[in-house]
């Protein structure tokens, strides 16, 4: 056991060495951890590593990925030695970081601290919400345990506070957190930073606290992990670890933390641990030790395809569903009819929307950071997730908006589940690093963004998002949805559904709109924007999103008093566009210089530039005020583009 | 007392009412502790409300602005009720959420969560800075508390765990935070997403914890924050009080959170408070009420202001940089050259520039979220700020971004330091709702943001910006600095120091880049962009940024081998560049249509088709590798450019 122990850090430590680069000292303190996990106690498959059962694992300390490769090629996983020695290196199976969409046995993205046991928060919120939806006498078909590894940095993250408050609240039981106490992070010592009593904070949330004294006892970290299984509490172990164990020189120092350790160092490391094998080179008895858990692992998985199989025929209506949400073959052309006449805001067409959707998916889950009336976001189906209703679909997360963020991507990633979470447009900010991670991870999350201007109106400045869309469309494989009426609300949301690799974020008013369109509008939305209102020989084109359609309308009516002609683009998401054939980009902005080409957003928008010579925007904050007060001061009335366009 | 209570209870809620826009809520229930601190316990001038040594107060709940307001016109401060009538309207002095921009007597912009108590924290690490610095026995001329009032949602943010671990790990005893405990908001009763023991946690910070039984008693309040200024430590007062207090439909509900009560509620609440004036009279008796702490305050700011003259004959030197501080009249112009054969990182010489700035003026304050050693933030010559050394100039503030930036904000607003924080720019997701903030306010915060490309190299995607630059540019009043060698950091860091009402981010590399600018180019950087090398009759301009303008230079070497003549352009900050007259604008970029010109950035980068036709830069996310092996893997080579010009 030892030896399989030191095999975890002695190829972590030479893949670090022979990459140049990486973080030794985590490896090298927490591997006996990681090993008690795989190989005492999770379930899990080297045949199928998105085996649906399967416990989860995430090393939220993502630097400590050289030893997670390690376990998983001790595991059997699809992580050769020739992978290991390509760690760090382009386009290898072992990058810096874990990245799911990089490596077999990977259940999460991680590395950005803090967002990997908020991430866990989200798995032990989907498998209460399924198992207790789903499980039925004799057929736990949903029914495992979420394992995070987390480090000091990890828990001085505020989203790690949130998280972990919302998990005591939901008494997420089955989520077990090992912190790997080494009293040491990248600057110095932890105490210059910090002296918190860590796990009386954790008590204060109401999870179960357990320490292990000696983390080199791994029969002692086994029997916590095993005691935390019975708790009806989430669990915190305090592990005591030594950053850097075994390295006579730089145990204990923050030196043993980013930086390879120097072939001396490790040769010194090798000869305390009695390690004699070569660089690379792991010893039968050590595979042999894993082959239990290995074999322990697809037995299971095989009971559970075999349980799952009998519950599917004893209860096949439920047993369809349940296989038909975990493979996401649902069908989310979702149908809904709205009145033509609307003169409603984008968020309560959202509103509907998502009971249309509850009624005709199985799958809905969602929530707001306690805005959940001013976001239309509440499933009024369903009451409140908690404790005593793990089947209900609203959560509420509270005032929490980093941890909803990534606790919807954990949700997301667990599988089975289409979640949503909601909060007003700018504070978007405080989530923004989540909504990376889901665009990182190809997994579609769904945030769903309210009062998305200055016509927020009397909040004022602090409230009205300026920034915030070009923000958003920065990021890669991340789609921005501003839809101009209902019609394109419902287009937007089935973009949503359907997306499989791209998260969505979905960008709706506060203030009313009038209904613009006709009928279904999916097609259009789909390529990112289409046009909406044309006229033979136009002089001129104008383009925009959401509110500023209905107002470009108006303002197309105006020119044409005045003789000039128009053709009017609807543009809901730039991304979708840009992904179009040029043929269908010309077709549609079309063949004009651009001069002749008018961007108009209520937001920086710099990126209209890309469209149109001339940008009509909001370079400055907003005010506190009326919405109609406050948006006729920064220029958007029909009077005021009509006279920026002309001169 | 009642009655003054009352007064600025019945006020607010007619300001609301006619705005028919607020919160009531708050302002029912926790205008005891508001009364309390104004009129018994703070030290506050309305003759200066800008009086440096005043007792600061944050509304981190600032939805409760109203009675703020309210407060601080019976205070005397310059809102008479012509402004209260005229709350939330457009340009008046009092907009729906306090704005340090609009009204004298705040002390900080509040309204989203949770950074209130993080700026507060900021306050009392700059208070704790100065006045272990400057004052002498029997000349405390810094010497000020800091009081927070925030609501059960700022207390879910993570911002604030992360502000109040640190606080309590500082012992920032002068920190009185009350806890306005209704047990409701805005969504519903607080018991639906949290049940944590916050009382314990704050305990688990090392912070002083009371409670006040009966919110509505002002005597206790005020007695148990009197007790709070003798603590130690911060001072956390939980103050029980009930939502909507005194109205008898709604009070103790989410219903009289966010929306005016109603003229019938009203009545009904006015005639519970026993109240029967007109709406917006006050009567003399109420005012009489305010005035001994009017007078008080006003003795005060007189007796410091004989004080500090009295200080500064006893002590010209420390007193004359004492007032030169205060008064932010410092020479920023700094001293330093750089070796004109460098090849060294950004930040590197971002470090250097730090040691210089230390040494040449007396009020430097800053650090890093636990990367002080990558980010080459310390200041060499000062050891760590902490319990023992609060005149120690480098805050260790963990892994702490978002806490990191407001508490930056809440020093810059304290006044007398430049302060700065650092950490990976990738990592500026973290904060940026803090960034957002300093730009509001109008106050020279500055970011130090290192590991600034896809050049990170092997840490991988999760490391490596690439949307970060857009979305920071896209904010209102901020200057994003990139500088492409030495001579150009210097440059930022001056810009960033002589800035005085608009935040700075400087952008550096990780990797070495060469010197490709001789002596100061302060003046040219100013300008946001300038030639940095030109050929007469030139057929393309290449325009870019940091590290890709020497790979420009390098292009443009390679292109002229094919006879291809061109102009580079630096643009080591667009909002300078768009800041300058158009005759400058248009010289820089020349006269060559759109379509010659490239603008090239290892980043998302549309913003940079405002300035060219064709943008080369990166629209995935990036990969781990050997740097290099990254950049060419993604076409930033003198090659790939070169071909994809001349295509």
């Amino acid at each position: 056991m030892i030896n399989s122990v030191n095999a975890i850090r002695v190829l972590s430590v030479d893949m670090i060495q022979r990459a140049n680069s990486g973080h030794p000292g985590i490896c090298m303190g927490a591997s006996p951890m990681l090993y008690s996990l795989y190989n005492k106690v999770m379930n899990v498959s080297n045949e199928d590593d998105k085996w649906f059962n399967r416990d989860r694992f995430i090393l939220s300390a993502g630097h400590g990925s050289a030893m997670l490769y390690s376990t998983l090629h001790l595991m059997g996983y699809d992580i050769t030695i020739e992978d290991l020695k390509n760690f760090r290196q382009l386009n290898s199976k072992t990058p810096g970081h874990p990245e799911i969409t990089h490596t077999k046995g990977i259940d999460a993205t991680s590395g950005p601290l803090g967002q990997g046991i908020a991430q866990a928060v989200g798995f032990a919120i989907a498998e209460k919400h399924l198992s207790s939806k789903y499980n039925k006498e004799g057929y736990s078909v949903v029914d495992n345990y979420t394992y995070v590894i987390c480090g000091d940095g990890d828990l001085q993250e505020g989203i790690s506070a949130e998280a972990s408050s919302l998990a005591g609240h939901l008494g997420l039981n089955k989520l077990i957190v090992l912190w790997d106490a080494n009293e040491v992070q990248l600057d110095a010592v932890t105490n210059v930073a910090t002296s918190e009593d860590i796990m009386k904070r954790y008590e204060s949330y109401g999870w179960n606290t357990l320490e292990v004294e000696d983390g080199e006892n791994v029969e002692d970290i086994t029997s916590k992990v095993l005691a935390a299984k019975t708790s009806n509490k989430p669990t915190f172990i305090k592990v005591n670890t030594i950053i850097g164990f075994g390295s006579p020189n730089k145990a204990g120092t923050p030196d043993a933390h980013g930086a390879p350790l120097g072939s001396d160092e490790i040769k010194l490391m090798k000869s305390n641990y009695g390690w004699e094998l070569e660089e690379f080179v792991v010893s039968d008895e050590i595979y042999q030790d894993f082959s239990k858990a290995i074999v322990h692992g697809n037995e299971s998985k095989n009971a559970w395809i075999k349980l799952v199989k009998e519950y599917v025929e004893k209860y096949p209506q439920l047993g369809q569903e349940f296989m038909n949400i975990i493979k996401d073959d649902v069908d989310y052309d979702i149908n809904i009819e709205f009145n033509e006449q609307l003169d409603e805001a984008s968020r309560v067409s959202s509103g509907k929307m998502i009971q249309a959707i509850n009624s005709q998916i199985p799958n809905l889950i969602g929530g707001s950071a306690d805005l959940s009336k001013s976001n239309n976001s509440i499933i009024n189906d369903s009451g409140i997730f908690g404790i005593d209703s793990y089947s209900d679909k609203n959560i509420s997360f509270g005032v929490r908006e980093f941890a909803m963020g990534a606790i919807i991507n954990g949700i997301t990633l667990y599988g089975g589940l289409k979640a949503y979470c909601a909060t007003f447009f700018v504070f978007s900010d405080y989530l923004k690093a989540a909504m990376r991670m889901s665009a990182i991870q190809e997994i579609p999350s769904i945030y769903v963004y309210t009062h998305d201007s200055v016509a927020v109106g009397e909040d004022g400045p602090t409230h009205e998002p300026i920034e915030q869309l070009s923000g958003l469309r920065a990021i890669p494989n991340f789609n921005v949805v501003r839809p101009c009426d209902a019609n394109e609300v419902k287009a937007a949301w089935k973009i949503a559904l359907n997306s499989k690799s791209t998260p969505t974020a979905l960008v709706l008013t506060r203030q009313n709109m009038e209904t613009i369109t006709t009928g279904d509008v999916y097609e259009n939305v789909s390529m990112g924007a289409y046009i909406i209102s044309d006229m033979e020989n136009y002089d001129k084109v104008l383009i925009g999103s959401g509110s500023e359609v209905k107002l470009l309308l108006d303002v197309q009516k105006e020119l044409l008093n005045k003789s000039i002609k128009t053709r009017v683009v609807s543009m809901p998401c730039i991304e979708l566009f840009l992904n179009q054939p040029e043929e269908y980009q010309n077709f549609v902005l079309g063949d004009l210089c651009m001069k002749h080409r008018f961007y108009v957003e209520m937001a920086s928008a710099a990126e209209g530039y890309q469209f149109a010579k001339n940008v009509i925007s909001i370079n400055r904050f907003g005010l506190s005020g009326p919405a109609n007060d406050v948006i006729s001061e920064l220029g958007f009335t029909v009077d005021a583009i009509v006279k920026k366009i002309i001169s």
